[in-house]
């Protein structure tokens, strides 16, 4: 169930769900450990080269991603909620401490819910304006966070023992 | 104590501290209830025409402010860390729903700590540049929040049976 203070606005919001069939303890780590992060978060053959997580509301959330040419790209943002195994809330709005960050873009939300052995997957991406949507969906947000999630879950069954 | 999140650098932050004479309950009901944080928020006399507040991380927090010549100012942002007669962390960086907001400017720590019948005040705004600062002290926020300090003290005295 979404949070109740999340309110989606479809003109300004993207949206992707899906069920997966691996437990939410098993993305939960997947999306909060450095190490398990690193082998799914960006579409191959891009990859995370430095990823440093503080779990905790205002801690710390940084990743580098790289292009198959060798161009790095980092990320910071903050942990905003952090509700284990249900809900995930970061923004690259503030950086770590609340600080207001130089290169506002977005506010993300991952829920979990249990289903069966699996979960329902979803993940919004919450945007100030119109134009920042449009400038998400163009480089590619359905077809990337939907590549990543494969990528997730086909890390997380190879990990099972 | 300052929570462990918050690294206040002195190029970027403004601090006020001061040891009030009024229990932390009460400069926590004064800061969380609309009834009573109309009476003091702004220095007189500035008005608070309208005030709403949804104590919660994500939570609205929203006022607005009223010039002696009758212009009026409105604030919309959103609760981070609401940990009662401790800690309240606000930004107007983000709105309600973390949405990024269309005027970042700062965000507010406020801390109190109990000390013998009175409290340790502390407000700490956090800016994300050195110009942000600048303008926030120009103006005039260490006699602003200084003032409103003394108002808040003040109205919640009156209350006091």
């Amino acid at each position: 169930m979404t949070s109740s203070v999340i309110r989606i606005d479809p003109k300004l919001d993207l949206v992707l769900e899906r069920d997966i069939d691996v437990p939410v303890e098993l993305v939960w780590k997947a999306w909060t450990t450095p190490e398990h992060l690193r082998e799914w978060f960006v579409p191959k053959p891009w990859t995370v080269t430095e990823c440093e997580i503080d779990l905790r509301p205002g801690g710390m959330f940084r990743t580098t991603m790289r292009s198959p040419q060798g161009e790095e790209f980092p990320n910071l943002g903050t942990y905003l909620e952090v509700t284990p195994n249900e809900r995930l809330i970061f923004t690259d709005t503030l950086l770590p401490g609340y600080r207001p960050s130089p290169k506002p873009f977005f506010t993300a939300v991952l829920e979990l819910t249990r289903k069966g052995n699996g979960t329902h997957y979803k993940a919004i991406a919450i945007h100030g304006n119109a134009e920042t949507r449009k400038s998400h969906e163009d480089m590619g947000f359905h077809d990337g966070w939907g590549t990543v999630v494969e990528q997730m879950v086909a890390h997380i069954k190879k990990q099972a023992p």
